[in-house]
């Protein structure tokens, strides 16, 4: 057991690692890179998008569905709560940079959802947000049979697995996206081309394997039998209110 | 057990059908609207970049990992050399994508692997020809001691997913590039342009639907413990050419 817990903390710790690289080398891309935060229309309100999306979809939502692996003396009533509360966040932040993206088009006259970027990106976003309210009612409200959790709780293991890997191909086809359309070069551009590699394309290409790296340590982590929480395995016929008295 | 066997054929079948409908839509998307095949550095050499990828690395590639899943009475033996053998001929059909890509760059002088849908690519490739060349050293060839085995079982299943995530992901960003490259509108360009939607990204944009979906299908049946067959869980002691016998 000794040798799973050191491996689990070694793996656990790199993937905290690698959530805080995506964060702070895409806000620094978003805020260095492409000119700071605004939320006025302009490119600046664009700004938000890869910064809100990688933070909300990947690292919040990676972190949030590790709760259930880690070794801390916490009840089963406390990892809900903080799994419920981090996706919490996690939602009004990914709506928030969504909203980003919708304000800058419109206020640029640019179609809305063209992209296939777009449309997983929004896929994943509704998908998210329905799973959100559906477990927050069946997992989390005192009511709720146990038939049904029990029905449900394979189902909202699964479309997490699925929204966090489309969070993932979101994210890294956004990212390829953008430098697609920014890094134009040639006469009215500030910027080399893509295809130079200039230092931006570096290091938001770096942040592409950063967030990928950190969705295979998450579900490395996630899909290991040995640490798989046998006691979150069957759902209780308390409610949740009640487990917490 | 009934139930379970029949949501599992309706999901194999639905895999099938997700496979058939990649491979048809990403060869009608090369071959229609991008003006069909060719091996001479143009633009239809690039052609075969996407239908290879799409079929060697998603279709074949989860076809052969489901190998392991199908409720047919065939040994394990059979299963190994059928799931090998399946993986060689996407191994070499994902090489030459990657050639057909890498020549049209040459003749056009594009600059190799500049965005971070190749970098995500080469790295799948060549994570996968490392998997292949392993897998087929330890678990085909007779002199692999069952220690070894053992310890890269878990290691080899784990990379395979990572693999076929990583192809997800390429897949995906790479025809999102695809289009945003090509789809450019204005003068000079005999389409309209990619935000305009018109038919050609309406079909390649649902061709990307349909490569997650497929992937999300594979993976659920992949994870689903009660299609886990237990029987090939443990290494044998026995080499593959002694199971054979």
């Amino acid at each position: 057991m000794m040798h799973l817990r050191v491996s689990f903390n070694v793996l656990y710790i790199l993937s905290m690692c690698l959530g805080f690289l995506c964060v702070m080398f895409v806000c620094l891309w978003s805020g260095t890179w492409r000119g700071g935060f605004a939320w006025d229309g302009s490119f600046l309100q664009f700004n938000w998008h890869p910064v809100l999306m990688v933070t909300s979809l990947v690292v919040l939502y990676g972190n949030a569905v590790l709760l259930y692996r880690v070794p801390l003396p916490w009840s089963k009533w406390w990892r809900k709560v903080a799994h419920a509360g981090l996706l919490l966040v996690a939602v009004v932040l990914c709506l928030l940079g969504v909203s980003a993206a919708f304000d800058f088009h419109s206020a640029n006259n640019i179609p809305h959802l063209y992209s296939l970027h777009s449309w997983t990106g929004i896929v994943t976003v509704a998908l998210f947000t329905l799973q959100w309210s559906v477990g927050l009612g069946a997992f989390l409200l005192p009511w709720t049979p146990l038939a049904f959790k029990s029905f449900l709780k394979p189902i909202h293991v699964w479309m997490g697995m699925a929204i966090f890997i489309l969070g993932l191909i979101s994210s890294l086809s956004g990212i390829n996206e953008k430098l697609l359309l920014t890094l134009v070069g040639g006469n009215g551009s500030n910027t080399e081309p893509y295809n130079a590699l200039p230092a931006e394309a570096l290091f938001a290409n770096s942040l592409g394997i950063l967030v990928a790296m950190f969705g295979l340590v998450v579900l490395k982590i996630l899909f290991s039998k040995e640490w798989n929480n046998t006691e979150f395995e069957q759902e209780s016929d308390r409610p949740l209110l009640a487990d917490a008295r």
